[in-house]
């Protein structure tokens, strides 16, 4: 059960309440967003709705019977727009472009990959300067100074930027240089780190566990929010099977599922998805024929050269070609009403 | 290696070809199909191609290192076309919708089915007869007498059929009463059937296994082939992963891989694939923009009553609503050149 | 539900009992096997069990809620014993040896093979001479032919035959030269193979499909049980996930499930099991603690002269210090007693 | 390649040996762990090893070609010992037994486990303090009050603690009062958390991810012993896969595979593995054979009342009698030399 309760409830109000559903076998969890201020009962306890909803101080009160409870669209219907400033949005309806490398590298490589972002009319910019690797030996990233370099070149150009953070300590040192926060693949279940990203307000994109369910990214997500943050997107990025032609099988059946599910923004990335560069392109196109409200793709301008993800990275012609189809792709389906 | 000798070459000349790649340590299988005469040489043998070039009879040589030979677009890079007659095809570059019930079930539901299909102008019509179910005690299908049934109203209206053939007695039974036989996903290993279907001059659509890998549905498809029989259809239908939200993770990465290696055409199934009806939409046009050359789907005029797979079969709106945006994907798709 | 009938219930009171059944919604499947006669109800309906209990000629009337019944242990507590004669039996309460090559290749190796199996008291010897091959140019098998032949020295030694089956045609051919049918990984959900084979009085051993779900094998099981034929065996041999370190993952989880859900004899192949011959050992024993009745294994007198699967088939040596260890590790087991 | 340096090598021997070594393509990373000090060659420049043995300060020279090197085999063919003082091991050649709760849940809880431990002679005990738990609402663990509390018991009656850290902060909490650092299947890569654990000189035992590769293991082992941290021990668990009849499926490959290509210990854990409680025995007693150092499981005086993982956690009189079987069985598997 979700009640959300009106910003000018009492606190007298507020204890009663909690009490009587105290009362019918629920605990209550309450959670205070940039948005609103929710009680989230949890308990097996059978009960009649209407026995609350005569209480002073409520606003809204719902059923949600699903593991996860503020991410899904049985209380909240009208799907969460993530506005990131300037005009630019992650939300349904809209079709976000993020393009950028895989890792920072230079400040060579970031001036050539703004303006081409800025050519393509491309608004966001993803890089990473935390590498997650499976090697120690392997490069790690760029770290802080990369991304205070990135973001005051991204920024000047009105680039906004998604990068990921590994742990708790990158939350603040990265707060001022990024206006996405990404949870990689490994991290989905890192819930310490999700936790800590609850309290702070800036949008979190959280990306689908390397073997991670539909649901489980869905209860990373209530972690992020029942600490605090609404500003969520979910991203699709392939999953792990037995199936060793390409790098990740892209789930894209996730996306019409997570669009029912929850009232959050859907996001694929079809280069991790396939991980091949010649085939990123129909793959990002069947996301968006899939319902996804935004691609997430690696672009390099020298994808042979680039530091890691070189094999699924596109180069410039490529992504500006991506782009133009992934746009055409998504007028067509905005004229498409279904049943 | 293979081979592909003229069609007049005498029998010295081939023994003669032959006895030389022994010597180089291949073996040769001669594969004799509605098209041409190959010799498919395998093994582990280094040599130069060009020591046997000069031989009287040959029409064509080229190396082809996979695992399949004859299926590979290494040798053909024409893409193949399967004409069911009356002007329907399924090739690259068109978009061959096939339609229908999972069950053939009475006269009555085949005529409103095949009334729907003329309507919307979709040429062939998927059905079962005989259906592969993993307990004994459920609904087996019609059998013979409901395919040649399905068979005499199908053909006075011009639609072609497809339709599951399960084991080997069955392929000259239902010889006269079908345009394609389908193979199903617990079949694509079933080698005595595929070996059978070689020996046939129809086309054969072959689904990928339960948990296949693409490598082995081109080694399936090889086998018809190498059987003498070179109509095949390759087909993506899902594979079985730990993920429950959706029946199979469709895996639309096949599409482009599978596209890439071999030179059949290749069609994607969404109701299987996801296994939610109000999911298949999104699903057939994701497949589109990967590059399917066709789309199966299930449809029945009342899913609900349907005798089996309701859950994930379309209704006759559903259906005509989603061959209309299909059609309109494909035209999108087709003004996209690719880098 | 399943009711067991009085071999001398007239048919009239059967036709009575049957009737009344329909009447609370269950759809009759009766079924007559070399032990007895049931009356299988599916379907949904809620009854009471006792309405029936008072019918003339039933002997024993059991509810099974599962996806299968016939081989459920909730209606057949005592497990089956499979007899083959001369005092071999696959059963609870024994270990069942079986070892040899994947394929049957000449007289030579059957000789060398019975030899070994005879000197350490193995009494079952395995072996192929159909062969599944993923490719169609890859050895098939020595056919009709090496069965007949490997019979003729095994039968003479006292040793019985296992050996896989591949296509319904077979079985006829097969049935004077086998002691035990094998129903191999990819025609586990061969249903017309099943069908038939549940119409001879031999013994059937099913094996896990490569990605068959516990629940899949056992109502493949109910395939050849419902046909008539109760002499089965289960056989865990590994299934298909993403880990490629090893050739397959035996689920050893499945041992202790499968003995616990059904009444048959559950066989452990750790050879396919994980597929690298020096970690055969290990798996075997493992596979004996884990609760198995039996261990099928590949030996060879030189395995890297084998045919097919040398990398996974025990040299004599090594299969002689297996069975020993088996036997040991047996003896260690029947001293435990759970609680 | 690893080199392992003399303790005594002058700065001037080490930085003449780097310059060298970094001419032939490699790069360099510097080791030092308790044990001594390594300096780990990466790259892909062929060489004569010879070129180096010249050098004054070498103790000894490996080429190792994995992407793990300081945690393989290779270089280090006498297995790791884990010495947790007061004479207690977890090493190749012993059979380490570590049982306890799921959670740590109160005083009494601790003293009944505690007791039934002693009683049974098992050295060392389980229990979470912090728990991963994939719904923000669930039991989160009694978190550093909890763990002071169970050491202080637990040490006084002479048994060992082993408790999983879930972040960097709290390996500092928890340093006192932990013998070994469990690293749960959520954070098997959580990058930073192995980077801090090799700062530290405690053993460090490292779960398998839930859908982690035996590569991925040995890689997450190297990040903790690049670290400087050689005090390693790894664990089996199950893995995810499409079969749900058990929690996981406890993939025993890996247990051959891991001591085969690591001098670690390894570890498997028969409660998660299969996650039934009637099956943990056999599982356990399977990893034995299957080559297990330690065998970890769950136990608690009511298994009903747990906080969590009732559903596998054994009562008292299962675990006294899996103790007593697992060291029959081991005592057995000590008698098999293996050829």
């Amino acid at each position: 059960m979700i009640i959300q309760v009106k910003e000018d409830i009492s606190n007298q109000q507020k204890d009663s309440l909690i009490l009587e559903i105290n009362k019918v076998g629920l605990k209550i969890t309450e959670v205070k967003t940039q948005v609103g201020t929710y009680l989230v009962g949890i308990g097996k306890g059978e009960f009649d709705i209407r026995k609350f909803g005569h209480h002073e101080g409520i606003q809204d009160i719902h059923i949600v019977s699903d593991d996860y409870k503020l991410v899904s669209k049985k209380w909240k219907v009208k799907p969460t727009s993530i506005d990131l400033g300037n005009e630019v949005f992650i939300q349904d309806g809209e079709m976000a472009i993020m393009a950028g490398p895989c890792s920072i590298e230079s400040e060579t490589q970031i001036q050539e990959i703004v303006q081409h972002l800025k050519e393509n009319d491309i608004k966001i910019m993803r890089g990473g300067v935390y590498k997650p690797r499976s090697s120690p030996y392997a490069f790690r990233g760029s770290g802080i100074e990369g991304l205070k370099l990135w973001y005051s070149i991204a920024n000047e150009a009105g680039i906004k930027i998604i990068s990921e953070v590994m742990q708790v300590s990158q939350i603040e040192e990265m707060y001022d240089y990024v206006d996405v926060y990404q949870v990689g693949a490994r991290n989905t279940q890192n819930f310490n780190l999700l936790d800590e990203l609850g309290r702070i307000d800036k949008p979190v994109m959280i990306k689908r566990g390397i073997s991670g369910t539909i649901e489980e990214l869905l209860q990373s997500a209530e972690y992020v929010f029942s600490g605090g943050n609404e500003k969520l997107i979910l991203c699709e990025r392939g999953i792990r099977t037995y199936e060793k032609a390409s790098r990740n099988t892209l789930d894209l059946n996730a996306v019409p599922i997570l669009k029912d599910k929850s009232h959050l923004p859907v996001v694929v990335d079809p280069s991790h998805g396939i991980g091949i560069r010649k085939f990123v392109h129909q793959m990002a196109l069947a996301g968006v024929m899939a319902g996804a409200d935004g691609i997430i793709y690696e672009t390099h301008s020298c994808p042979e050269k680039a530091f890691s993800d070189g094999q699924q990275t596109l180069d410039f012609s490529q992504s500006a070609l991506l782009t133009d189809h992934i746009r055409k792709t998504f007028a067509l389906r905005k004229t498409f009403s279904l049943l």
